[in-house]
């Protein structure tokens, strides 16, 4: 059960309420987020709910069986939009482009990747600088210099930034030179992490780990959340199951269940996904009609060049073929599928 | 390596290319199929096929290095398309519906559903009447007798059929009411069944076995075609991963790849893909923008009285609103991705 | 439930009780087995069966509520034990190591590998005849030419033979040539042959599907049984998962769990599960920990030359070092497990 | 190519062989651990190694073609022992329990436990008090308190610790009252993490993901041991699958070939493995059989009464019995696998 209090509510009232809860053997959570002060009740199902709404300083009241609870769907009905800046939101109606190379590499790296994107009309753009590689002995990127010459130039560029956070301690010293937080597919139950997350007032975008679930994912998300962040994006970016003939098995019954189940944008990640570059087209444009709020994409100048991942990398001008077609089948989508 | 035949090559010229293989080491399989006459010789990659070109009755010559010949896109580069009769066809540029009920039930319900797929200029039926279950104790279906009726009442209204056979000695008692023979999930690797239907001068769509690899897949296909019978449907219709949010994990992956790695056509099963009513719709138009040739789907006139699979069924009305939005994202597909 | 009826039940009193049973809803199958007369009643649960028990013919009746019926240890709690002559049974107190090559080759591989058998005391020698492969176009065994050649070899050395049936009509080819048919991994759910092994008086061994779950063995060996035969083994063979280090995920959890669900021995495959011939023998002993009724490996006077699975065969030294080891840990279980 | 420095080599001899080896297009690390002083060299494997064995500085040099390098048995081929105290070691040829509660609950149910395991001759009790918990809404332990406490009571009866760590932070604050730190399944590949605990002069034991493979498991031991830890101990706890019949698939093969491809010892989880009560005493014998160095058992008074995972708890009647067993196999382990 949620409980909304009002913003104003006196400590005593919030007690008093806390002690109502307890007192029918409930366990209790306080989170306060952004725009929102609450209580989660977790306890007995059989309680008349009505008892609580008329206590002093409750402004509604939420019973949401599943484990998790503000990521819900029945919490929320509508679409969350999550809104980057006055003109740019992630979620609702947009669909949302995030396109950009696997690892920040140099300046003319970054730069003609940068004018690629301004060219296309694309906002966002992703760049990793922190890498997470099994073994110790490969490239782990360029860290904070990395970052802060891409936060540079994405700025002339007017583009927002979305990179990887590996750990607790690079959150402050990332924290002004990123736009959106990224949580990898390792970290995704680094349950430390994802509640330190919550305390700051960026969009995180959390992908689902190798073999997660999609209520893992959820409960993830609601460590965040519950942890004071409402600004959250779920990311499908391929599971791991016996196939060897690509990557990794993207899992686009995952977006549709994931936009029943949460109000969370989702977006997807076809490059892991797939993981092979002539796949990716066709499975960007499956992901949109699967019900996607948008796609991460991995480009590059010269994939065959590239530091890391470059076999699942499209070079500039596939990348523009790809934005085409995406904007043409989310018209469509849009027609079709808009009362669903 | 596939070697072509002159189709009025004699004996004694035919015994002259297998000996000449032989003496290089090479093993060798006659293949005879509806249009063509081949020589499938595996050995030694280091020859220099020319000296095989040059023998009498030779046509032409293949070098084909996948474990599987003659459904690879090595061998055959246009994507094949299946005559069902002179109007209708499966594969190369058509995209095809095939609806039915899970299970045959009864005339009514043949009929009711017959007379909506002619409304909506739908070609095909699916409808099982052998059907394989779990436990012995479940409705394994109306039998012949119930594919009789099946037969009859299709005929009436110029409707193909596709029903699955588990057992070859099913094939020649079912021959004369089927049109399209389907191979189910669980007789993926029955190796005996997919060599007797190779045999046979009918379609065959085999379905991807539970835990099957892609090449698995395309190798059981081989059997079909090595066997003497080219007209071969691949279907997808969902993996078994560790995923339990949904039914079976529809993996559109593989649709994008077996689209590269053969010339068949490949069919989606979204039904018992991903398997929950709601998500049959978004994952069937995804499906196509992953490169499906057509789509196969479970409807009935009251799905919650299906004598099985009635969570995962549409009801008429719903199957409608996908034939129309298949056919719109469909049109889309051939527009941008034709020159793929 | 499960009603067990009188073996000279008159045929009026047995429609008598099936009335009764239709008449509260059930549905009901006979079962007529080697050795009992039964009724498999499905319904309603609050029904008293006590009422039943009461009804003329009826000698007792069991509440299983498994999906699985005579195969269930809720029915039967004492494990099965297979008598295959007087002197030799699988299951119960025995422990049956079951040994030969992947595919019979040849008369001279057969017979050093019978003497080897005898010399250690082995009274159960496997060997493929009909072999299931991925490809058509690799070697698929010596068929029914073969069986009889290793038939008449293993009669002379006093040997009992366990192989691979793949097809119904090879049954009653096979029939007189064999002591145990064996149910391969592919044809796991294969449920027309399923049904109609339950119709011989011989035993079947029926392995575990490549992504079986325990609760759809135990689902198909119900099959047999209840198309009328008890004699049944029950094998685990590896399944298949995400990892590539080996073969296949031996699954030792699937033993010790089948040993409580179901009153059916069950064996153990080593040579497909981990599928590495330096960890055949660990995999074996830790199986015999974890609760087997008996090993079934590949074993060949030169494995580097064996027509199939050389890589996971163990040579005939590597062998009489497993079976000794495999004697005392037995040995040793006997002794610390015995009460459970 | 792992180089073996003299641990009294002067800075310019190691500039002098790095500049060598980066002439020859090799990317170096330098490594130093508790015990040596290293050079990693990644780069062309057709140079003759001998040219860097000359110079001066270099103890030895080893190939080693695995991505892993000091983890492999191809660098070191004996047996890791760590020794925790001069009298108590991990690995070698000790088979170590290791048991206790999953969540440290009071000072009660401690003293209890502790009072169990010296009864029977146990040396490390495990107990957590960070606990990664997928929901944020269920108990996440008693933190650093409870550890001090936990601390406390097993410095009085002379118990060794082993309990996770989440979180960098974290380790200083426990350092002092852990004997072993344990990497949960979550972060197993939380590199940063591993890193950090590179940095220590504690063992640490290293959890295999859910889905993890064994060379993910031993690259990540690589992080730690590459950032300067040699004492790492690996953990096989059961990996995700397709089964939901148990927890986990508690994967054995892993343990024989985890001791096949390292030096380090094994522990292996059957609490988290199988997750189920009646399964965990034929599971652990089994992994004494696969070839496990020991085995780390959750154990609790009253195992209904648990915070945490009491369904595969054992109660200490249960745990007792299940240490006798274990005796017993492995001293039959020890007389007929020794040799190998």
């Amino acid at each position: 059960m949620i409980i909304k209090l009002q913003n104003s509510i006196s400590e005593k009232d919030k007690q008093n309420i806390i002690n109502t809860l307890l007192a029918k053997k409930y366990k209790t959570s306080e989170v306060k987020t952004q725009s929102g002060n609450y209580i989660v009740a977790i306890g007995n199902y059989n309680t008349d709910i009505r008892t609580f709404g008329k206590l002093k300083g409750v402004l509604d009241i939420f019973r949401v069986p599943d484990t998790y609870k503000f990521v819900s769907s029945k919490w929320k009905i509508n679409p969350t939009e999550i809104k980057i800046n006055k003109n740019i939101s992630i979620g609702g109606r947009n669909f949302t482009i995030i396109a950009g190379p696997c690892s920040i590499e140099n300046e003319n790296q970054v730069t003609t990747i940068a004018k690629h994107l301004v060219n296309n009309n694309i906002k966002f753009m992703r760049g990793g600088v922190f890498k997470p590689r099994s073994s110790p002995y490969t490239f782990r990127g360029l860290g904070l210099k990395g970052l802060k010459m891409f936060h540079q130039i994405a700025k002339e560029y007017n583009l927002k930034i979305i990179t990887e956070v590996m750990e607790i301690s690079q959150i402050p010293q990332m924290y002004e030179y990123v736009d959106i937080f990224q949580i990898g597919t390792r970290n995704s139950q680094n349950f430390n992490l994802l509640a330190e997350l919550g305390k700051i007032n960026k969009p995180v975008m959390i992908k689902r780990a190798l073999s997660g679930t999609i209520d893992e994912l959820l409960q993830s998300a609601e460590y965040i959340f519950s942890s004071g962040n409402e600004k959250i994006i779920l990311c499908e970016r391929g599971i791991r199951t016996f196939e060897n003939a690509y990557r990794n098995t993207l899992d686009l019954n995952a977006v549709t269940i994931l936009k029943e189940k949460s109000h969370l944008p989702v977006i997807v990640d076809p490059s892991h996904g797939v993981g092979i570059r002539n796949h990716i087209i066709p499975m960007s444009l499956a992901s949109v009609m699967a019900g996607a709020d948008g796609i991460m994409v991995e480009i590059h100048p010269i994939p065959e060049e590239a530091k890391s991942d470059g076999q699942q990398t499209l070079n500039l001008q596939e990348a523009e073929d790809l934005y085409n077609k995406l904007n043409e089948t989310v018209k469509l989508r849009n027609k079709i599928l808009l009362h669903l």
